[in-house]
């Protein structure tokens, strides 16, 4: 088999190579199916299974109660962006939305639309470099409906270390796609939420979308298409439509090497593991700066730079040529960033951190 | 390699071995870049020169103008059911839909939620076993947008084997789902074009949506999301958000695989030939009855029965046992259905010829 690089894509990122040799064999023909994952009917016995033992798999890593139901929906996280409002904000409600980043903002905009949003804390003025501490953005309005947040900010490399407390009759929404199961997380003090496929569990093109069923006889539906409701989703179970079948098959796969291999503890010990080593290296030395508060770093994406724009670029390019791909920064804040998901391997950090050392005795 | 048996799903169905066993080897490696075809970044040159030559062979596959944009959507064509209307009739507009089967007739339900649909053809009283001939649906009102029609019908097996005309000012916009690059088609005489690539092109989960720039201008945009305004589509060039790149890396490698073996014309002579064979045996006897009308039968769907339900299931059971996979009708209509897209073998074909002159010898 040919050589893989160290890939450090902020997403479409790394997946598994387990699980990429046997999506190898699968595509061909899939079990002892004679068919391959990528052209089965999605109606028939051997894509249920697969369907089946994602849901079941994420409900147990997540230890969800029976009230909420996994969906695998089209359209990407931003989708939900307005999904959700048109849902559950129409007729004059309101939800409250913390703004963590270009995609919590972009959330909102979408919100906007729908209902009355409340946005009671923003770091946007400081670059995004931090998220709140607990309780920050204060008491919620009267009739707040949900308390929105973005578990972890793929752009400017902050993360939620904790779940921020509601109080009764508001519920919690998400958006998870950049942490999703990579850590311990009783889902079940969720109402909603949702997850794109392509930083931790998959190939692009599928959502994961958790949804409370006693929360949807609340949805404002009127007008709505049925692709766009939830209760119509739920009750075909992500059957409406053909669903993104191999990328519920890639999910599938990811979470049976994610179980096999201790669950959401082990992978929480091996993505510290991995992002103490990088940010070790950052406050070690002042030659690199971390672009996140310390209190609110991602371990998904470390964001760091020299300081200099054109060094950051000689950086980008000589990692490049040693094999280290994707450590450019998002072109709307800059610097270099290192997108370790859980498929990230250690011998893909050893050898950045290697660079980043060498980097810094020839460059400093 | 493992045996692949002969696979008749009506979607998603069969791909090319060709393609197959190339995406085996992209999906760990692509090309010489190191990274799997599912993990890179959809911004990166990688998948740039994917997209891209995606984009130019089906643009040339369907002799597009310059006019004509390509997308490549989240969604499903379940997704353009609403988002065409929702950008084209709101503000008291009328579209003509002609209803030659269930898609259209959910295309129908959409549409109406944004503004006034003439249905002046439909075929449901029949079990829609028929398109219309070229113009009975007569003439169009005042003020119609645009003359919508479903080009294949995957369920009842019907086919438009034309193009409608439609008067100056009226512009065309078709689901062809079920056909896509199936037979020449000269697309500059269309407004609108969308394709689920899971029949004809590629895995599950992108929509190609072929959509003319110089319409964008009348879509109306008010109080619409990003996600689901087509200009912005246009403008982000599918990239608001991280599209399907797995999927739209298998629309390329089909359509090269369409290219490289006689374009449009050589394909459709294949499946002539293919759907005259099967055709060919159900007209051959009283054994079988052909489930469409014999000038509206389709290329890629060829629905028959033996007219008792019993012995189709007893053909669908034996002939799933012999190798055949995928031959059951759909639940609303019943019978059998061979699905002979594109990528289907002569060989499946051979073989299903085979099983049904030995199970009319047998049961006949």
């Amino acid at each position: 088999m040919k050589t893989r690089i160290h890939n450090f894509s902020a997403g479409p990122g790394v997946l598994p190579e387990p699980v990429l040799e046997q999506a190898c064999q699968d595509l061909w023909s899939h079990g002892d199916h004679g068919i391959g994952i990528a052209e089965c009917s999605h109606r028939g016995k051997q894509f249920d299974e697969v369907i089946a033992a994602a849901k079941e798999r994420i409900a147990r890593l997540l230890t969800l109660d029976d009230d909420q139901a996994v969906l695998f929906l089209h359209g990407g996280a931003r989708t939900q962006f307005y999904q959700l409002p048109m849902n559950f904000l129409r007729g004059g409600r309101r939800a409250t939305y913390l703004d963590t980043g270009a995609w919590s903002a972009y959330a909102i905009a979408d919100a906007k639309i729908y209902g009355t949003v409340d946005v009671p804390f923003s770091s946007k003025a400081n670059r995004y470099d931090r998220v709140p501490e607990p309780g920050e953005w204060g008491e919620l309005p009267e009739g707040t409906t949900y308390l929105h947040y973005t578990a972890n900010n793929t752009i400017a490399g902050t993360e939620f270390h904790y779940v921020p407390e509601v109080p009764d009759g508001v519920w919690l929404a998400s958006d998870m796609s950049s942490n999703f199961l990579s850590r311990p997380l009783d889902g079940s003090r969720f109402g909603f939420i949702y997850a794109g496929a392509q930083k931790n569990i998959g190939p692009a093109g599928t959502t994961v979308v958790i949804v409370r069923k006693s929360l949807l006889p609340r949805a404002n539906v009127d007008g709505l298409p049925k692709m766009l409701q939830y209760a119509v989703q739920v009750e075909k179970d992500s059957m409406l439509n053909t669903p993104t079948t191999f990328s519920i098959y890639m999910i599938e796969r990811v979470t049976a090497w994610l179980e096999e291999n201790g669950g959401l503890e082990a992978i929480e010990r091996r993505n510290v593991a991995q992002a103490d080593r990088l940010y070790g290296i950052i406050d070690a030395s002042d030659f690199w700066k971390g672009m996140s508060k310390p209190g609110s770093r991602s371990r998904m994406n470390v964001t760091f730079t020299t300081g200099d724009a054109d060094l950051d670029a000689t950086f980008v390019k000589q990692a490049s040529a040693a094999g280290l791909s994707g450590l450019k920064g998002h072109r709307s804040v800059g610097g270099l960033r290192a997108s370790i998901y859980n498929a990230q391997t250690d011998a893909a950090v050893d050898a950045l951190c290697d660079f980043m050392r060498e980097f810094e005795r020839t460059h400093g």
